[in-house]
């Protein structure tokens, strides 16, 4: 069996375990392989050092010739990424939200490591694959937040409407129990011009059940965008992000891997803009779902 | 130079002109050219029939091998796509306003058949080309629109704050004058799961400024989706449009080429959804432009 199968295998064993059920023993055991196995496809790989135009950032790309052809990965923070055995990757999924064995930076390199050894190896091994990296991370980052909040979350909402029940299909959604908030969880690899849609999903919510009752935590990855596979810019539109939050509605909160800088600087403004590093969300889980 | 050369030309014009001016002769002159080269290309091409699972509409597909390599295009009405010489190219673009010579049916089968004309060519000739017809789209439906309201349009607008002021990327953005709707009118091939964009543009334009200052007006040309090059279907998310309709903002009216049945059906609603074919424009138009 080629790489190439191997990883597709294991990647609907992922999908499988994600539909049975998010927060299941077999699901984490499936998160678990497929990041060792990243891991160890990526450490036979190249590294090529890329231009990084990202102040205070640098970054490098995998580059492989698995069938022959040359392939390269989407950029990688080299400051983030490292490497782990077998038994970090384990414990990462085992105790992400307990662990004190971890500090906060090194957490968040971890976790950063674990995401990017799928993206990096669907880049090397599948033909401009945009799909599986925003499933696998949106199983990714709903396992260990559904875990986190022993809550197995639902994909859409229902309201009554003077014609009858409306449904609407949605992103993750957590039901808390009563006199709780619940959480509304759109999970995206990066945003670029999509972003809005995550604000205006978040009205629909406060429209269906009146406001304050869904709070809206978005989880992203980055922003990265790689330039004539040599060079690395930040694709940012903070000017736009202060209009959705003004205008259509209030995200609670919105997690980034790899957080940009023009992102971060928007916690400065009035009202401020909750942007933070996504290892913070298992720091204040009981803040974020209590009233 | 090779068919598909000529074709990049003519379009990389389109964009200068358009860039210029988006109502100037020069615009009319390179749509009416690359639409006629278009229909020439088209009439020297095979029509392969297509299986339609759409209620009461038929489609066929244009193929050639331009390459040397089998190429299909996207799903074209049988009842709406018909040849067109020279004249009446010209003679559409000319007058569609104001001429009387178009019956609304006429009209309606010529604005469908001189849009798909670029978007078959471009499935024909360039590789998973998906960039080239939505810009000749908002080019071409920007321009009608640009000349029948006799004005120019823009692509942002500012508000002030309490900050400073605010400018954002929108889609054409029409200012009539004192006393009169400006219009916002998003322009898109198909919608997809982008749709929730329009009416959360409209909503920002709404909370900047104030309700009932911009009118929303989407066009768009289908919602056909081509399965296994052999059968056709249309993508709807009716509920889902109801629901953008109720909780983000209000479009003043949605104008289809290839309007789908479902969407039509929304009229029917309460409130009604101002779903309708895109020749109605050019009747309403003083309506649409006055309070």
């Amino acid at each position: 069996m080629s790489s190439s199968q191997e990883h597709k295998q294991r990647y609907n064993q992922l999908c499988r375990d994600a539909n049975a059920n998010l927060r299941s023993l077999e699901m984490t055991a499936s998160l678990v392989e497929i990041v060792i196995w990243g891991q160890n496809f990526l450490a036979a790989c190249d590294r090529v050092d890329l231009i990084s135009r990202v102040p205070e950032k640098s970054y490098f790309m995998f580059a492989a010739t698995p069938n022959g052809k040359l392939k390269r990965s989407r950029p990688v923070n080299s400051r983030l990424f490292v490497s782990m055995d077998d038994n970090e990757v384990t414990t990462l999924f085992a105790g992400i939200g307990t662990s004190s064995s971890h500090t906060v930076q090194d957490r968040h390199r971890k976790l950063y490591s674990a995401a990017m050894s799928y993206f990096a190896v669907a880049d090397l091994l599948n033909e401009s694959d945009q799909k599986t990296p925003g499933t696998f991370f949106e199983i990714f980052v709903g396992h260990m937040i559904a875990s986190t909040l022993s809550c197995t979350p639902v994909k859409h909402t229902t309201t009554n409407t003077i014609e009858g029940p409306l449904t609407l299909p949605t992103d993750y959604i957590f039901d808390l129990g009563p006199n709780k908030p619940r959480i509304h969880l759109p999970i995206k690899t990066s945003t670029r011009e999509r972003a809005v849609q995550v604000w205006a999903h978040q009205r629909i919510l406060d429209g269906m059940h009146g406001g304050d009752r869904f709070r809206g935590i978005l989880v992203c990855f980055g922003e990265t965008n790689k330039q004539d596979n040599r060079s690395v810019v930040e694709v940012c539109v903070p000017q736009q992000w202060l209009a959705y939050q003004r205008y259509i509605s209030k995200l609670h909160r919105i997690y980034y891997f790899d957080p940009p800088a023009k992102y971060l600087a928007l916690r400065n403004y009035h009202p401020p803009m909750p942007v933070d590093e996504f290892g913070s969300f298992f720091d204040e889980v009981s803040q974020l779902t209590s009233f």
